[in-house]
C-alpha cells in the first residue's frame, strides 16, 4: 500500500491529517511549541521521518539533525532540487508557519513517485531551529547546513531551555565538528536549486484573492532596536514653546518625516517598509503635567533592495538630527542591527509565475517581509525560489489560518515547479 | 524686641533662616515632603503660628485648619487685603513652591507694622493641602475657605497615608459642619482682595532676566489623560503601507498636526500650551518587528481664554477623527478633565506691574501655567492678583532655586502692592 496523491481531495485529506498530528505532538494553549532543538521539534521530525519511510520514501538525518526524504531510485549524479522548510515554531504559534513547506513538500514527493522523466535528484528537507525566539538567533538549521552558523551563537543561552545550543545540539543527537568549523555540510554540496514554499505572514494575497504567490526577493532590513530622544522635563503649564524642549514632539516630527520619506520612495518604485513598533516616553516618569524629556523607540526599515536600505537609512538618521539640533534635544540613535536582503533571480520567478497561472491558479508577485531559510541558502551562493500560499491573520500566533484548499493550489504549483526544474 | 526687615540684607537673614526651618521641619531625601494634613505640614504651620505670635502678630486658625495673620490694632470693619499661599509640597519637592508666599507675607506684614495709612485691615492666610498630590485633588484649603470643595472629595483615600481626606481633616483638627455643607467660611466673608506671590514654575523670567512677574491669568486646562488609538498588528515585513492600520503613524500624525495648530493659534495671539506627557505603545505586546496596533497617550491643553480651550480641543478632536479614519484606526479620546482658566483683571495686573517698575525692578507681563489658591478664590469671585518670583529648574523637584535676592524684591513689590491697595 502506498500513498497517492493524485486528486485534490487527496491532498486535502493528507495534508489535514498531517497537520493535526503535528498540532497533537506540540499543542501549547490553543497555539502550538515546537522550539528548535526541543523534544517537541523532536517528534514533528520522528513523525515526518517515520511517515516517509513507512511510505517508501528514503530518510536520512544530517549532522545538524535536519531531516533529508528523497524519492528512491533516481539515479543520477546530477545535483539535485531541494525543497525546504522548516519544523519548528514560535511559542504558542501557529501550526502552519513553516510546517506547511514541509508538509506541502512531503505531498509533492507523493505525486512525483511516478514521474520517471526526472533528471535531478529530488529532496525533501525539514530545517531545524528556524525562528530566532528560542536562542536568538535564526536558521540555525540551514545556516550550519551551508557553514554560515556563527560560532559565537553556539554560546547563546535560551531563556526557555535554560541550555545553551551547544547543549541543545548534543542533546539531539548532532555532530559539533562541521558546524563549529563553519563547514558546509555534505547534504549541501549537490543543491542546483532550492525551492521553499511557505504561507505568507501578511495579508497582501488575501487582499488581491489570490491563492499563491511568487517571492521576488526576502527584504533585508536595518533595524534600530533602541533610539533615544532626550529633551527637558518641565511643568505641562508653565513653560512657552520656545523654551520647550519636549521629546515628543521631536520624535513623532522624525516619524512622520519618516513617512513621508516612505511614500516618495514608493511613487519612486521602490520596494520598502518601515516600522516604528515601539515608541515610549519613560514610564517611571511620565506624567500628564509633564513635558516629556525622553523617547525611546524603534525603527524597522526594511526593502529587498540593500541600496534603498542604505539609502532610507541615511537619510532617516539625517533628518533626526537635524530635527533634534533644531528643537534643541538630543538624539542617540543607538546600535543597527542589519540583516542583507536575498534576491531571487528574475528568470526563477517568471517560471513560478507562469507555472501557477499555467494551472489556471490566480497569483501575484511580492517580496517577503519576513526572513526565511531560502535566505541563508541564496546568501550561500544557491539559487533560491519560494511560492507563498494565502494564509489569514498573519503568522507567529495561534490565529494562522490556512485554507486546505490553498495548500493544496500550493502543492500542485510546487509539484510542477519542481517537475520543470528537475528536468 | 520686635521684628524690623527695614533693610534688603534684614529680609534676606530673615528669608534664609524661615526657608531652612521649614526645610529642616520636612526633609527627605534631599528635598521636602509635607503633605497636605500631615504631621510635616502641622510643623510648618505650628512654626508659622509661634513665630508670629512671639513676633507681636495676632494668630487664628479657620475651620479648615487653615492659619491666619494679621497686623494688630488696625480698627476698621473694611474688607480686608488677604496675602496668601500653602505650606505644603509635593513628595520630595522644593522648599519654596508655596512657601516663598507666606513667608513672603510673614515679611511683609513686619514691613508693614509702622504703617500709619492702612485703610483696610491686611491678612496672611497659609492654605493647608494645595497639592493635588496627596488626596488627588489640589486647593483643599482654600477651596475649604470659599464653600467650593465637593464633599465627595473628603472621601478620597491617600495612597500615602492610607486614610480618607475626611480622616485627615478630623485628625488635624478641623470642623467638617461649614466644609461638608460647602458654606463659605467666615473668614472669607471679608476679603476686599487677594494676592498671592509664588515661585515662577516656568523657566521665562530666568529666560527674560526679570526678577518678578505679574500674572496676566491663571491658565485653565483641558486635559485627556487616556487617549487610546487602536489599529491592527502585523509582522513589520510582511505588510504593504496600504494595508497596514498603523496606530503609532497615526497618534504621531495627529500630534504634529496639533503642533501646528497650536503654532497658528501663537501667530493669532492667543495664550496656549499643549503637551502631550504620555505616549507609549503597549509594553506587554509591542516589539521592534511588530507594526503596533495601540498608543496610549495624553493631551493637555491650557490657556488663560476658556475660549482658545474650547476651540483647540474641539479642533484637535475633528483632526483625531479625520486622521483615524483616513487611517483605519479607531481613536478613543476617553475622559476630559476641565480646569477654568482664572481672569485677572487688567488694571490689577497693570497696578502690579506699575508698582515693579516704580521700585526699579524689571518686571515681565506672563500668565501662569500652573493652578495656585488664587484660582479657588477667584472662582469664588474675589478679586485676585499674583505675583512670580524667578526661580531656577522648575517646580515640584528638589532641584528649585529661588535665589534670595529674588525673593527680597517680591517681598518688595509685594509690600507695596499691599499698601496701595489696603490704602
Amino acid at each position: 500500500m502506498r500513498v497517492s496523491l493524485v486528486t485534490s481531495a487527496d491532498c486535502a485529506a493528507f495534508g489535514l491529517e498531517f497537520f493535526e498530528a503535528l498540532r497533537y505532538l506540540s499543542a501549547d494553549n490553543g497555539g502550538v511549541s515546537r522550539g528548535g532543538y526541543s523534544a517537541a521539534e523532536d517528534a514533528a521530525h520522528t513523525l515526518l521521518a517515520n511517515y516517509a519511510s513507512r511510505n517508501g520514501l528514503t530518510v536520512s538525518i544530517d549532522e545538524a539533525c535536519n531531516t533529508w526524504v528523497e524519492l528512491p531510485g533516481i539515479d543520477s549524479s546530477a545535483d539535485a532540487i531541494v525543497i525546504g522548510s522548516h519544523l519548528d515554531s514560535v511559542r504558542q504559534g501557529g501550526n502552519y508557519d513553516g510546517a506547511a513547506g514541509v508538509v506541502g513538500g512531503l505531498a509533492m514527493l507523493f505525486r512525483l513517485q511516478d514521474t520517471t522523466q526526472l533528471r535531478r535528484p529530488v529532496r525533501l528537507v525539514a530545517f531545524r531551529g528556524e525562528e530566532a525566539a528560542w536562542f536568538g538567533t535564526c536558521y540555525i538549521g540551514s545556516r550550519a547546513l551551508v557553514g554560515t552558523l556563527e560560532s559565537e551563537m553556539l554560546d547563546a543561552v535560551s531563556p526557555e531551555y535554560r541550555i545553551s545550543l551547544r547543549e541543545a545540539l548534543q542533546e539531539a543527537g548532532a555532530d559539533l565538528g562541521p558546524i563549529e568549523a563553519n563547514t558546509a555540510l555534505s547534504a549541501s554540496k549537490s543543491i542546483h536549486q532550492y525551492f521553499e514554499m511557505h504561507i505568507e505572514q501578511g495579508p497582501l494575497l488575501v487582499a488581491a484573492d489570490c491563492p499563491v504567490g511568487v517571492v521576488t526577493g526576502i527584504r533585508g532590513n536595518y533595524r534600530y532596536p533602541a533610539i533615544t530622544w532626550l529633551g527637558e522635563a518641565g511643568h505641562s503649564g508653565a513653560v512657552s514653546r520656545n523654551l520647550r524642549h519636549d521629546a515628543v514632539l521631536g520624535a513623532t516630527e522624525w516619524l512622520t518625516t519618516v513617512e513621508r520619506l516612505w511614500i516618495d520612495e514608493e511613487v519612486a518604485g521602490a520596494d520598502l517598509v518601515v516600522t516604528a513598533g515601539i515608541f515610549s516616553t519613560d514610564p517611571m516618569h511620565h506624567a500628564v503635567t509633564r513635558i516629556p524629556d525622553s523617547v525611546r523607540m524603534s525603527l524597522d526599515i526594511r526593502s529587498v533592495d540593500v541600496s534603498t536600505l542604505q539609502r532610507v537609512s541615511e537619510q532617516a538618521m539625517e533628518l533626526a538630527s537635524q530635527i533634534a539640533s533644531r528643537r534643541g534635544l538630543e538624539v542617540l540613535v543607538g546600535e543597527r542591527v542589519d540583516t542583507e536582503p536575498a534576491s531571487i533571480d528574475t528568470d526563477t520567478v517568471s517560471m513560478i509565475y507562469d507555472t501557477a497561472l499555467g494551472l489556471g491558479y490566480p497569483a501575484m508577485k511580492l517580496p517577503s517581509g519576513a526572513g526565511h531559510d531560502a535566505a541563508a541558502l541564496g546568501a550561500a551562493g544557491i539559487p533560491i525560489g519560494m511560492i507563498f500560499v494565502r494564509n489569514e491573520n498573519g503568522s507567529h500566533n495561534a490565529q494562522e489560518a490556512l485554507d486546505i484548499d490553498d495548500f493544496c493550489v500550493g502543492v500542485d504549483v510546487l509539484t510542477e515547479v519542481t517537475k520543470r526544474a528537475a528536468q
